[in-house]
């Protein structure tokens, strides 16, 4: 199957476009564009500027659901297919990595529009497969309840089964184009899917080839034990969040670990934790704009932000200098693996519910610090057997990716662990030193199959 | 309601972006790209001519189903929503035009789509709602049965009811965004749809605002007899097909009328059919392009032509020089109009199957001429009641565009009917001079709505 990787003598580096900020009160921060989420200027800029640092890719969350207590970042953002496909048009080398949700979308058009974004973008598609933890997801879809985990686990695996299938629907050399003979195409080499399982029928075959990568990178950010196993079974990377260096390390063991039980090899799935950097000129500085930062989440906010994993369970009514409430399986149906954890942390350190809200809305404190610092931790993980890469999340808005591009960026480069620039022409599957999809249908090793073949 | 609509003085310009060509032959012609319908460099000069010769909107037709007996620019091509919004980032002023079906959507899904498409353009988007007259689109879309013709129009009104629901979802001064006082909105404009209805259930809020001209403008392209009722009350534009200025005449006659009784304003529905000019130098040079392209489409490419429009049915096992062969009620539940037309042509003329299908396949003679030929019938089209403006296929591939941007458009900018230039800033809603659609939930008119309801 492998044709063309290596280990990753260099980390994966991802940035998360999260417009206003990926947290309750970025959008107050003086640097923080308030209509962030849905300036296509700003997106343009942020996208460009994660270019010039050189990052894989550019990564767009998502979720369908909202109330009038979610989070500024989720009530008024782009849809990532659209914004990222408006990326690629102003953006030359950089990964695009969209999320969508398996449990509310048709793997007929899913497969499509990924396609296409692969195409618009000379092969730097991503999908980010997510299976919706919000109850309220099923309410915009016609549905009175939302799937149960293990139903979601099952249909995103047969939903990934059916897009990937439909994105082998034609042979790489099946377009022959031919003017002459009036030959569009053989249809020896376009194949119908004929899929029939338990959540889906799909006859095919998909109505746009393969792109330059063979098919989009799949991303998954499997947190649940369900997540990870799905995770470790079928994605290229996986995203997860830690908040220190053992956190990370337990989890890399334990997915990587996974991986080889599912029979693959884990020098090819890549394991990238979230991190919030926060640089400054001095170790004293980064403080300073972290105690700014965390004064921009006042405590109703941060009760409010609790709401999420818990199935959008109201906190405000419970005393804030109590022990956290007992919310009995709350959250274990959405997202479980969130709940559990504040759950857990609540357990273990007694920590009041203003303490808990507190701890979680506000941003972490890990990666906080001079350039040099930050760089150190960022290599010690990677090193360490943390993480393979990070994916990129900005804690003050508008700002920290200027400050890790033009300071940490060269530290990382300067050490020989990221790269000094792109490669012309190269894929996502290239950045990422991912081996090209043979087609499932190739019979006869074509010349460019032959090429894509031969061992690097 | 109104508030600066005039009566459209100038005619409305579409330009159809097709890849390959509108035609089963038109990627075998000598200037055509076999790629084209994939090759986003083609889609952007395209794009970008098409605003040098300021078009008001650029559109994508689709179809979710393909068989080995498709036509080449249906097989493989990028899907709308993606290929428009890359187009938005290589275009300034022209409007994008997107088909979605509404049979085989979510209608969550498409309002985000169109919404975050409507964002990334500056207010250029627009929706064609079709409801897919294939038969196999069903089995794309893991149901055993297309719906029938009726219930598909059932569907679409609800699908769009819901949509442009959704896209009132905030009110367009929700978005207060204060740092200082920290309330980013204001919760009493946020809305839900929560919409119970036959086909869907949707709760809302969306969780993207409207854009600056409100809402997407809405194209429909009905042909049948529910098609152009429903276009004619829900539609701000509607394509057609004629191929005679009194055909033309009397759909527009019809559709007016069908505008009137559902209650609305007839000088803000437009009509635009689809043309295929081919401008020579002088009528002779004109002429002999056509033979060229005619030629392209050999009699067995004209008989799989003949397949779509009913239901896939294998017109190749009909002896070609008898009479059209009688197919009984094939194609009454996909593409009514069409094979209702074809039938009505074949049974006139008493044409053989050869005759029906060349004159279905190859490219009509309507808008062949010199440029000054061409303009002239584009005038007396708009001047005599047969259409509001039109929407534009390259007969040549590659070609006709550059041709009619080239020749015609300065004669038609010099008779005074069609735009010298775009005004800066323009929605698409200000390029067609529909109005702004003031949104439902609006209860006290905010300094920016008052300016909006102005009278102009």
């Amino acid at each position: 199957m492998s044709t063309r990787t290596s280990s990753p003598k260099h980390l994966k580096l991802g940035f998360v476009l999260h417009g206003v900020g990926a947290g309750w009160g970025d959008w107050r921060h003086e640097q923080a564009l308030a209509d962030g989420s849905v300036n296509f200027r700003f997106y343009t800029e942020q996208a460009q500027l994660a270019e010039k640092g050189c990052f894989d890719f550019l990564f767009v969350a998502d979720s369908v659901h909202i109330t009038e207590r979610s989070s500024p970042h989720y009530l008024n953002r782009f849809e990532p297919l659209t914004i990222l496909s408006a990326l690629a048009a102003v953006t030359q080398h950089i990964g695009l990595v969209g999320t969508v949700t398996a449990s509310y979308s048709e793997p007929f058009t899913v497969a499509r529009q990924f396609a296409s974004l692969d195409h618009v973008s000379g092969g730097r598609a991503g999908w980010n497969v997510v299976t919706s933890w919000l109850d309220g997801s099923a309410r915009n879809y016609s549905r009175q309840e939302h799937y149960a985990h293990d139903v979601r686990y099952r249909l995103a695996h047969e939903h990934l089964f059916v897009v990937q299938g439909l994105w082998d629907s034609w042979e790489d050399d099946a377009l022959t184009r031919n003017k002459a003979t009036g030959q569009f195409f053989d249809p020896a080499k376009l194949h119908r899917l004929d899929h029939q399982g338990e959540f889906f029928q799909v006859e095919g075959p998909l109505n746009i080839a393969r792109s330059r990568q063979g098919q989009p990178v799949v991303f998954q950010a499997g947190a649940s034990d369900d997540g990870k196993t799905f995770a470790a079974q079928r994605a290229d990377a996986i995203f997860f969040h830690a908040d220190t260096l053992e956190e990370a390390q337990a989890y890399y063991r334990d997915v990587k670990a996974r991986v080889v039980a599912a029979g693959r090899d884990p020098g090819q799935v890549y394991l990238l934790p979230g991190i919030r950097p926060i640089v400054g000129r001095t170790a004293q500085e980064a403080e300073e704009k972290y105690e700014t930062l965390a004064a921009l989440v006042p405590i109703e906010n941060a009760i409010a932000a609790l709401a999420r994993p818990f199935n959008d369970h109201d906190f405000s009514k419970y005393p804030l200098d109590e022990p956290f409430p007992d919310v009995g399986d709350l959250g274990r149906n959405s997202q479980q693996a969130a709940s559990d954890r504040i759950k857990q942390i609540a357990a273990e350190t007694g920590w009041t519910l203003r303490e808990v809200a507190l701890w979680f809305a506000r941003p972490k404190r890990t990666f906080v610090g001079s350039a040099e610092q930050v760089a150190d931790e960022i290599q010690r993980w990677f090193e360490q057997g943390a993480a393979d890469g990070f994916n990129f999340f900005e804690a003050l808005p508008n700002t920290s990716l200027k400050d890790f591009v033009e300071l940490v960026v060269p530290l990382l480069q300067a050490r020989g662990i990221y790269r000094q620039d792109y490669e012309a022409q190269a894929t996502l599957r290239d950045l990422l030193k991912l081996p090209f999809p043979i087609n499932r249908h190739a019979r006869v090793a074509s010349p460019a199959l032959a090429e894509r073949l031969t061992p690097a």
